[in-house]
């Protein structure tokens, strides 16, 4: 991987003045169409070893570029903020929005490559793994949702980067930048070289590739990462509107056996009388008081997602979830149309920066499984983004998990009957709040279509750090009590 | 103020739940028609003395509300990233959108209120005065663009708060709500009653005003706080648009003298010649970056500011400054059309949310000053709206210094027959990146009223803590020269 970048590369001086004032002006060029277009954002992360020049040529090329839309994330030590959300979760909020140019220096490579250079267990390269098929999968999303990703590792021999450390120290003006950086550092080289070979092959993909750059030359380097950028951007402004293959499996097909379905097994005549419900809330709210307010609870935090059918009763449920709790642990997250932020950022970014710190619990009232669900059903998107929606899904809630988010996801089913009386009532009542939509009733003519979502959501994004419960809610007071108790038991198992 | 609220105020039981229901269903009425408009944004603090209900109410309140366009902001310890900005920025990042309720438990009051109850220095009511008068204008503000701002202060005479705690303390359930409250605490009664009656007299003004609920009974605090919202929410979505009052100094009277202005004094012939400039600039740009790696920078931020005439060289300014140092250091944000979430806050919102973070120097390119510039000579607002920004832009700046920010502002002038050479240079070129447009044209059509607009705005907005300087610009050596030479001279002065 290393070899063509310990050749020497090397640019003499008139070649790069012959080229340097052309590329500027190129560079500007593309950048504005960028811009102009709101085209798509440019992901650029820049890693290697000490010494190699990435910051010498990071200032170089943002001084190249307009620095109105380049934002450069020097991502040093996590603030309080960052340490209490998942891992990514400071990276997905520095991502720049389509038009702009964001530089990573320092990246979501940079933890797992030290890690697995720096510890001594046995089972560090299986962490590692762990990792790369994270990174792989997180850098295919932020593709697939239109961002140019372009990845330059600086490398240097081993020897260069001696004589390279030496000549910085000597320099009063450099020395700054190579403090702490001693002979034990060296003896750390090869480890470091043999992860960080390892980590790009296996990352190193037909939408994230990897460039390794020689860093010896500081002509070479700069005309090198300036020259890709422009390429890139270039290519991908004229380039023809990718069309997304089809999947494997169209969600037309019958199902074979689709009488018994998750839904159509719910038993949703269940019931709970009210005194019993009554008595039975009350104790529930107050089981979920106390869990808030246990010494656990501070170093945790809860997400909890509600989905249902039209008028299944959500906005009840999660107002008898909200009434038990301190008004300032809690805030709910409606989901309606993005805004124009939101829009220029991946499908995600609206959901990620509404994760709740330490201490706190966030309900999304719907959620980023409308991408399954309503925009599968009424083909806001293709069928291919829908699919890999799934897997995107997953990889979310796995952050949020392996962070020790608790996390709760509801589907309250009611019957097509229930629905219609429901509707019908509603319609009678005055109060605006409730109001039935045109919207209502078009969904409710493709009720097969979206239970037949359902059942593929439940089935390919349950898991056991992440479940989902089918609430049978025909009985709003059997619905609210199964949720409240279902939360309770999550939030304990989470706290241990 | 507290007299009407010792009184023993109470609903009893039978007039609580008559009042109920019909309470609840307008107050969802209200806020749908709120939500639905997105109307404005209602503001709405709680504080007063322990053990006076604020949280039972508040968590009532909010039970009684749709949970999902409520927001309740519990006002803990600030984060490492709030402590690192102005005081103020943790209250703006929490402002509600139009069309939400944004409670705030605890709020802008209660530091001030703390520090002059605890404190015994003597200049301790000269401190709780400064902040009166910065919390009434920020409040004014928000009311003038359009927060509904409702402050509720939740009293108990000193013998109602003893028995309540006592009360409290007994309970297991709520035993936990007073730690830390002993005899000690009682002592300080007084000393806190005497600060926060002299901060509620001067900060309850039309447009903001306190409401004192006495805290005794459970009903009647509840019912009085939710009925004065409820009626204040509705009487605002009824009013008649409001008509701003016109100010006392109309802007097109004729300046008397108005041949020596601040922009006719200005020498438009200063120059550079190119081989001063480019050993000059290679000096000033070493200069900046040593000081950005100075120890004392990483507890200091800057902020700069660039306004000029159309093709006056700000980008190519900006474009020297930003090479000067390292990219992760440096932030440039060009000021385009704001995004539909800035339009649902205060004007401001938009420059608050990007304060830099220590160690750190955020660039606008063109600023806050929109409203006194474009939006003034454009008509885009009322007279009104843009006298009072002169104010309101004081506050802020006042805010960033006071909080150690290194506040520059420059205006870059050039001449209007250089304007024009520019203008016929640019169209010429090929660069898109540079083009002329229509409202370039536009704009220098009215090149008299901007000149009034400046000279108005540097008169009212110069301050030793948050200087203009006056950049020559007509020679861009000598300008940016000039700019790199001021804005290194404030850095160091900040650094002291």
């Amino acid at each position: 991987m290393f070899e063509d970048a310990e050749l020497g590369h090397a640019v003499d001086k008139a070649a790069y003045d012959a080229r340097v004032t052309a590329l500027r002006s190129e560079l500007l060029d593309v950048q504005f169409a960028l811009k102009d277009q709101r085209a798509f954002p440019v992901v650029l992360l820049v890693g290697g070893v000490e010494g190699s020049g990435r910051g010498e040529t990071v200032n170089v090329l943002t001084s190249w570029l307009d620095p109105r839309h380049v934002e450069v994330n020097g991502m040093g030590a996590p603030s309080d903020e960052e340490v209490e959300r998942p891992r990514m979760w400071r990276f997905w909020r520095s991502l720049p929005p389509k038009g702009k140019i964001g530089i990573f220096f320092g990246s979501w490579y940079t933890a797992p490559i030290l890690e697995a250079s720096l510890s001594k267990g046995r089972s560090r390269w299986a962490r590692l793994e762990k990792s790369v098929d994270e990174i792989v999968r997180f850098e295919r999303m932020l593709a697939e949702e239109g961002a140019l990703v372009l990845k330059f590792w600086f490398h240097l021999s081993k020897a260069a980067q001696k004589k390279r450390i030496k000549e910085l120290k000597k320099d009063p003006l450099t020395r700054w930048r190579v403090t702490g950086i001693d002979e034990d550092y060296f003896k750390k080289y090869d480890r470091f070289r043999e992860v960080s070979e390892h980590t790009l092959r296996h990352t190193s993909t037909a939408l994230a590739p990897w460039l390794v750059v020689e860093g010896v030359d500081r002509r070479y380097r700069e005309l090198y990462v300036a020259e890709e950028l422009l390429r890139a951007i270039k290519a991908r402004l004229s380039a023809p509107k990718a069309v997304r293959p089809l999947p494997a499996r169209p969600s037309d097909v019958p199902e074979v056996d689709a009488k018994r379905t998750l839904l159509t097994e719910l038993d949703l005549t269940k019931k709970l009388a009210k005194p019993k419900y009554e008595k039975e809330l009350e104790k529930l709210q107050g089981r979920l008081a106390l869990l808030t307010r246990h010494k656990r609870f501070r170093d945790h935090s809860v997400v909890v997602v509600f989905e249902g059918n039209d008028a299944a009763g959500k906005g009840g449920t999660i107002r008898r979830v909200t009434s038990a709790v301190d008004a300032r642990v809690v805030r709910v997250v409606p989901i309606a149309a993005p805004t124009d932020e939101e829009r220029s950022h991946p499908y995600l970014w609206r959901f990620w920066r509404q994760l709740p710190r330490h201490g706190s619990i966030t309900i999304f009232d719907r959620s980023w499984y409308g991408r399954v669900l309503v925009e599968r059903v009424e083909g806001f998107c293709t069928p291919y983004d829908w699919e890999r929606a799934y897997g995107e899904i997953n990889d979310f809630e796995e952050e949020m998990a392996g962070h020790g988010i608790i996390v709760a996801k509801f589907w309250l089913a009611i019957s097509k009957t229930e629905q219609l009386r429901r509707f019908k009532e509603r319609e009678q009542v005055a109060f605006k709040t409730f109001k039935i939509t045109e919207e209502d009733w078009r969904n409710r003519k493709k009720w097969d279509a979206y239970s037949d979502a359902v059942c593929d959501m439940v089935g390919r994004t349950s898991s056991s750090r992440a479940p989902w419960t089918m609430v049978e809610a025909n009985d709003k007071y059997y619905a609210r009590t199964k949720v409240l108790r279902t939360l309770c038991e999550r939030i304990e198992r989470g706290l241990g």
